[in-house]
């Protein structure tokens, strides 16, 4: 059986399918956020776009077409190139405080005037859906398992519909970035798994990864991982995307693994794209869900107990 | 030559001195904090107990004799072992208010009415010495490596002593917590090491132990590294600190390390006490310089623009 066959074959159960992950995590999200709405709390999400968002808006569009599907609200706030720091800085400070916003997107990039990184700090955690901000990432190496980012979050829920137990697996991430690698490596130490991170700085990634159970591979570079660099049965999680050139002028999207050596030697494996892909959304979806619980919880502790002194200034009314 | 004569001599090349290491730092502490204080910023550090901190003072002790040394204030505010939630909270904001106090320490343990990841997430992040805030932990990740835990920090900087290229080092960390292992990762991770991070549930440590250039380890159980564990010329930093029995009914203090058997096969090693320990409260100083330095940019960025209509309601003298 030709791979490109197999990739295609549903009953194929080397292959991880992230539509069909993606489509038992949507289910629970529709569930809660019925249930959150019906008690006051419809999550809503706004994505906040800067300039010329020509290449974001393909995942724009999808996760806009994902969140109204399982009747969530999604609503796009698109500013202009010129839009200042302080302008963009202000509209995120009102959805902070707005109670109608439940999750905030960034979507990426952003012109060079503005750093990223400021703006996702500047959102609150309660309502940092992507998981982007320091203190997020750092509730996360404290276990704190909230709203982690959204792709590592679904790579390695792809692991855990391999069914392997994860304490104790032998686990090598390569590529080290703060928005995926590290983020996937914290979250697995976390599981208790044993994780090494690798990266271009390595001397010996095939001695790191053919000892693993698991490899993660988050680096942009096509055809990095190949079958004779991973060990028979291992797991292949595949995080890249990237557009190759066709001989006939075509492009494909492909990941960095190559699909045909590590599907005949890894045990399991996610294609690109149907792998990590379809899932991130689904996280995106299931953070905001949770976003509307810490929003939930946190309103009802300061209001529940009735007027105290540090209340707000409404005298209760007399008997 | 007896090792435990070797360890005593200082011309032994092989043996990390965090006494001589930890001086080196605290020149350059002292230095900063006269010129800061000259500026009208002299740095002052505030350290929180509640409760029996009997555990802990010689900590505090230690502490207080090194800042001063440096001429730095250091003031201790003990809370008895009942003082509330609401209480210790409400001092730490009022400290974080206070432009007299440059940096918090909250000494562990508190009492278990209390959570110590909270009182640590309530201190301002450019208050936070000890580098314990989760937007500290989380700026690491983002390699703002600005003001890391204390005892991570120091043990990098040992390793850093040994003059080994950071980048492409194959480092493996025993031991998983999220206040010594975990940031121990992340910080090397940012130097380009290869990082592995093994613990209670790694299934083959010798395996990852003895490929590694440098053994970090961070369990707290003595004599857990031993000599046969460890590559030949390897580097041994041990940030273990364990009192055990001796035949005579005394005790001593030890590390997780071996040191002996380690000794004879590390190409570096730290002893313990001297090792990791006197550098972690010259960190914790170079910490506060920082967090003085943070907070004089802070302040210079707000006040130096003059009155505008966004600066405190003071109107400009007409000329």
């Amino acid at each position: 059986m030709a791979l490109s066959e197999a990739r295609k074959t549903p009953v194929d159960h080397k292959i991880l399918d992230g539509r069909v992950i993606g489509e038992g995590i949507r289910a629970e999200v529709a569930r809660e956020a019925r249930a959150l709405a019906d008690a006051g709390w419809p999550p809503r999400l706004i994505s906040i776009a800067v300039g010329d968002t020509d290449a974001a808006m393909i995942y724009i569009r999808n996760q806009q077409r994902v969140a109204e599907k399982l009747g969530i609200a999604f609503e796009q706030k698109l500013f202009p190139a010129e839009a200042t720091r302080a302008e963009v800085l202000a509209a995120i400070a009102a959805l902070n405080a707005d109670p109608r916003v439940t999750g905030i997107i960034i979507q990426r990039p952003v012109p060079d005037h503005l750093l990223i990184k400021e703006l996702q700090g500047a959102v609150h955690p309660f309502k940092d859906v992507e998981g982007m901000h320091p203190a997020s990432i750092g509730n996360i190496v404290y276990n704190d398992l909230v709203m982690g980012p959204c792709t590592s979050v679904a790579a390695v829920e792809m692991l855990k519909h391999t069914g392997l137990r994860l304490q104790g697996l032998e686990v090598v991430v390569i590529g080290h970035s703060e928005i995926v690698g590290k983020p996937i490596a914290f979250l697995l130490m976390s599981e208790g798994a044993t994780v090494t991170v690798c990266h271009h700085m390595t001397r010996n990634l095939q001695v790191h990864s053919r000892q693993a159970d698991a490899v993660f591979v988050a680096v942009g570079k096509p055809g990095l991982v190949t079958g004779n660099m991973i060990k028979p049965g291992a797991a292949v999680i595949d995080i890249g995307i990237n557009q190759i050139d066709l001989p006939d002028g075509g492009t494909r999207v492909v990941g960095d693994a190559d699909y045909d050596s590590c599907y005949d030697v890894a045990g399991w494996i996610t294609p690109v794209p149907g792998g990590v892909g379809p899932v991130t959304v689904s996280i995106l979806l299931r953070n905001l869900v949770t976003a509307a619980k810490l929003q939930r919880g946190h309103y009802e502790r300061a209001f529940r107990g009735g007027f105290t002194p540090c209340a707000p200034a409404v005298a209760p009314v007399a008997e």
